[in-house]
């Protein structure tokens, strides 16, 4: 069990990325040694400041598929947090093996690290997108069969996979989330990114891909970082699968709308057309949170309000 | 589409395995061209001839994760047929690697292989081993979450995953096909197989794996074959999953009567005890197929016809 208020070692593979470094400021500030993993080709030093320099937090930068750079810093360690991944859905489809190799076999290299150093806990960060397109709306958990539309997809599957044999087959328990749209202040993908850089480059115009329909919901990393640690805190069966996310979805008009009017209203919105944004997209995703709100956890605000939340935050900052 | 009556190439991989083997035997009697493609590493040239000293079916002998060795032998087939796989779910536990590296990665590179030589269908053997140990039996292929607890599942489970993304991004289709414990004369593994050699090695005394309690649904691979090609010619979504079976199933304790009746009924049974045979084993299995009769494909013979024959085909034999 992860207890927020416990004092044991933790490691955190991703923990210089988007998530990773919230989820590390969230530990540290618990009082628990934390290591990062990361090979910083999406995360950055800079997300884990003043932590780093501060010598409260330790960075090894490295690649979870070479084991031995960071094996020994597992022993002893009460939990092992897996958020290290290629974060980007649309590099998979450009270069098939990036999701194999940063998702699947980074995967089973940092369980065969946990088994070997003996680490009782494994929490993982999956996502909806194992659901594919469903035909069920909100999706719990239970919903089959799983037919993922990305290699990414694809990847996080696999993944569960090996987390649950991993713990039926050596003892460890493991936590399997599968995230909504994350999105926070400090973001290095998705569609708000992509927004924002595109009026950035051309404040005439705001060209989005799709129709415009493709309706997600939308949860603030700081509440996705809360909610996976009551989780780990309360459930306790070997293997625990749980969906996090909010109650309301936004489609991409809306959010587009949004953000040229965060940026003084001026630019004009161009669909490209088509259901889906890209090949691997998948365009309606709506969660059941009911497993996680019985569990008595429930998000702070709405799809809607994190995005507006977010907005303010990247206009303040640009 | 796949039809039993087409003459177009086809490709098998694992083709000299013990159901591969029956597959290209189907396959060329229907007047398809077939390549096989198998590392003999379980399966075997003799259970191939005389196919193969007559020149009706060519083998292509190379391990499936080294594309270019069989890449040309894929230009013009119109289907590729995947049970190339770790066939020991036991193998697993103690070398982690072997089914990440048959079974996932493998898959991967057959797949690979296929989209360069745009082979526009893809037939795999998945496993019930999928589902775990399910909470609804019959099993449905709707069911989730899939929580497989062997690295043999997990791996099955990936190339689902897999097999999933390459149909939706390269616009193949695939037939995802969950077999229960498949059985025939020729066998390179499983229960059947284990209580022979135990039997031929010792006459007095059959040692039993677990409380002998365990259950599970046997088909015979010749049938198996049959309802692949069947659902091939039926069924046409983008991805097609279905389990095949039968209705009924057999304890471990029947079947070790049986094994024991079928040589002279001398041997004293003996049950090591506990739920589960090994680790990774699931003790209790039975697949709904009703999908698979609505579309109007019947299993011939129940789980314990099925093991009867086996039985008197394995004596005969001896």
């Amino acid at each position: 069990m992860v207890d927020p208020s416990s004092r044991e070692p933790v490691v955190v593979t991703g923990g210089a990325g988007a998530i990773g470094s919230f989820l590390v400021r969230s530990l540290q500030a618990s009082g628990a040694p934390v290591t990062v993993v990361d090979n910083l080709s999406s995360g950055r030093r800079e997300f884990l400041e003043p932590l780093l320099s501060e010598g409260s937090v330790k960075l090894v930068v490295a690649d979870v598929r070479v084991r031995e750079r960071y094996e020994s810093t597992l022993r002893g360690a009460s939990a092992l947090w897996h958020l290290a991944a290629n974060p980007d859905i649309r590099l998979g489809t450009a270069d098939p093996t990036i999701d194999l190799e940063q998702g699947t076999v980074a995967t089973f290299h940092v369980l065969e690290a946990v088994r070997r150093a003996d680490v009782p806990t494994v929490l993982f960060s999956s996502s909806s997108v194992v659901y594919g397109t469903p035909s069920v709306f909100p999706t719990p958990e239970e919903y089959g069969p799983l037919l993922p539309e990305s290699l990414y997809g694809a990847s996080k599957l696999a993944a569960e996979g090996l987390l649950s044999a991993y713990a039926r087959l050596y003892g460890l328990r493991v936590y399997i989330f599968r995230f909504a749209n994350i999105i926070g202040p400090i973001m290095t993908h998705g569609v708000l990114f992509d927004f924002f850089r595109k009026l950035k480059s051309d404040p005439t115009t705001l060209e989005v891909l799709g129709d415009g329909r493709q309706a997600k919901s939308y949860l603030r990393a700081e509440e996705c970082v809360e909610a996976m640690r009551f989780v780990a805190l309360h459930a306790k069966e070997p293997v625990n699968v749980y969906n996090l996310g909010t109650r309301d979805r936004l489609s991409v008009r809306e959010i587009a709308e949004k953000v040229v009017a965060a940026n003084g209203g001026r630019a004009r919105i161009v669909y490209t057309g088509g259901p889906r944004g890209w090949a691997g997209d998948i365009p309606q995703q709506l969660l059941s949170i009911d497993k996680v709100e019985s569990l008595g956890w429930h998000p702070r605000h709405t799809s809607a309000e994190a995005v507006d939340l977010c907005l303010r935050e990247m206009t303040r900052g640009a």
